[in-house]
């Protein structure tokens, strides 16, 4: 296994990345090209051959790992139909490019194997139980425990969206009503502001007119910060992660968010509890091509030291 | 290490029971005494020293280990003030009792060597992710992955019972507003069932009186079950367990208490992730001393395999 390269696929709903990795973890060739989530699974799937072949050229590849939208089942390689890719409806992707290629193939929930690619190489190396939050368009989450995913008894663990955080009657999506996503994601407050009449095209926008001390505008980023530090606070008194690593649009744009978002979530837990739990940004900016090369290589490497 | 006997301590606020197991994990012995918690913990210390002694007699001990309530520090063995045993500020009582033995001793959560039990040998058996959930006077939680502890940053993983699950104005004690102790511990079910007129003296007949389509109980017990639906959900989105195990009081009084939770926690969760987590009333009356059994047990024989 030891001088093979590995595949890592970032499958988003606008793009996908194919990268290709050596033997120490280094990116020396990438690609990318548009999804057309609109031309469903049968479209998109040969492309994605045709990307993965180009990019795999003749090295020998140990396998591949793609991260993507969930829900998915990553125990069998099933996508169970994403809100942004139409027909993905129980689309075995898994094996159909272990079929193809002859190599394994792994999926695995887009948020989880960006906690992973933090976990192992960006803000949360180093330590045991890495927590990432990604605020965007909407809000996911991913847990690492000692390098690996934590995925959950049907892959669904750190699907934190669709928390409960508020008793308003906020209903976005399918979510429960008052979700964390319902109540913080970019989308969510971008909605929020405009029907308030701000004028404003992006959530950091709402963020920007409230530091200029715009009293709407305030209002809104305030309560969605308030939103994220419950969920937050919901987080580590389950699993009282040592460091909470917030990715995303939204996180990233606004200047401050993590030393404001550790203020703010320690409010909401225990005493004992404050000071122990870091709050940082996410150090990649693209972090699920990496997470997902990480994700096919532990496991294929696992696998191989069991037989 | 193959045939040594093992001692685990349930440190309760109201008694301590000590229990000495052979090398099969079979109870052999055990001993039961008052806490007498308004004596502190000098005394406490004093009396346990004296019982564990007893109990030990001249077998060949591996180690101590102690479930005791929170808050406290399982990685330096420190306890750091429970609500229910007066004077035990930053009390080292893992050392305090490993010096006098001369064998290793640790103390974790209560409810985190409940869930480890309940992991190994109760319903918890076979499941890869187990979460326990006691409702009692309080309300707390223990995870445990593979059967390990997930213990957290600084030992506070599974203290559920400050979760947010509702912006109602409840307060109890120093927890949130709204916490999921507040809004659905006993105690707290009790208080407001008094508070409203009725009758009674324990959490379960509430659910008794609501049974009997008695108004002010059902809604009462409809408030708490929600609210523990809620907050099942959060912990579900977080780590999505293979399986839930309610223990405590109220869960393992009330009729019925385990597939009624099921059924009502669902509605808050995605529909994908419904009918993959099973929930299950706990299998042991008193998880506490085997699980502090197995706590000491597992560590031990690790460190032992290290060297």
């Amino acid at each position: 296994m030891k001088n093979k390269h590995w595949i890592g696929v970032d499958f988003g709903g606008t793009n996908i990345r194919i990268g290709l990795f050596n033997h120490e973890n280094k990116l020396v060739c990438e690609n990318k090209f548009l999804t057309e989530a609109n031309r469903g699974p049968e479209y998109i799937i040969a492309n994605l051959k045709q990307n993965i072949q180009m990019v795999k050229g003749d090295h020998d590849i140990g396998g591949i790992g793609i991260g993507m939208p969930g829900p998915l089942n990553p125990y069998e390689g099933i996508v169970l139909g994403p809100v942004n890719l139409p027909g993905w409806d129980f689309v075995p992707l898994a094996d159909r490019i272990t079929e193809y290629f002859g190599i394994p193939c792994y999926i695995e929930n887009d948020c989880n194997v960006a906690a992973l690619a933090e976990s192992l190489e960006g803000a949360g190396k180093g330590y045991p139980i890495v927590f990432y939050i990604t605020v965007s368009t909407g809000v996911g989450g991913g847990l690492c425990i000692h390098g690996e995913i934590l995925s959950g008894a049907s892959g669904n663990a750190g699907e934190i969206g669709n928390i409960i955080v508020s008793d308003k009657p906020v209903k976005h999506s399918f979510l429960n009503s008052g979700s964390l996503e319902g109540m913080a994601s970019g989308t969510s407050i971008l909605k929020l502001a405009q029907k308030r009449g701000l004028k404003v095209n992006h959530a950091h926008e709402v963020f920007k007119l409230a530091r200029e001390n715009n009293e709407t505008a305030r209002e809104i980023a305030a309560s969605a910060m308030d939103s994220l530090a419950r969920g937050m606070a919901a987080i580590a008194h389950v699993v009282e992660p040592h460091i909470f690593i917030l990715g995303g649009g939204v996180s990233t744009a606004v200047p401050n968010f993590a030393a404001e978002m550790k203020e703010r979530f320690e409010q909401y837990i225990y005493p004992v509890m404050r000071g122990k739990i870091q709050v940082e940004l996410s150090q990649f900016n693209e972090p699920g091509m990496i997470g997902a090369m990480y994700l096919v290589k532990k496991k294929v490497t696992r696998l191989n030291n069991k037989t």
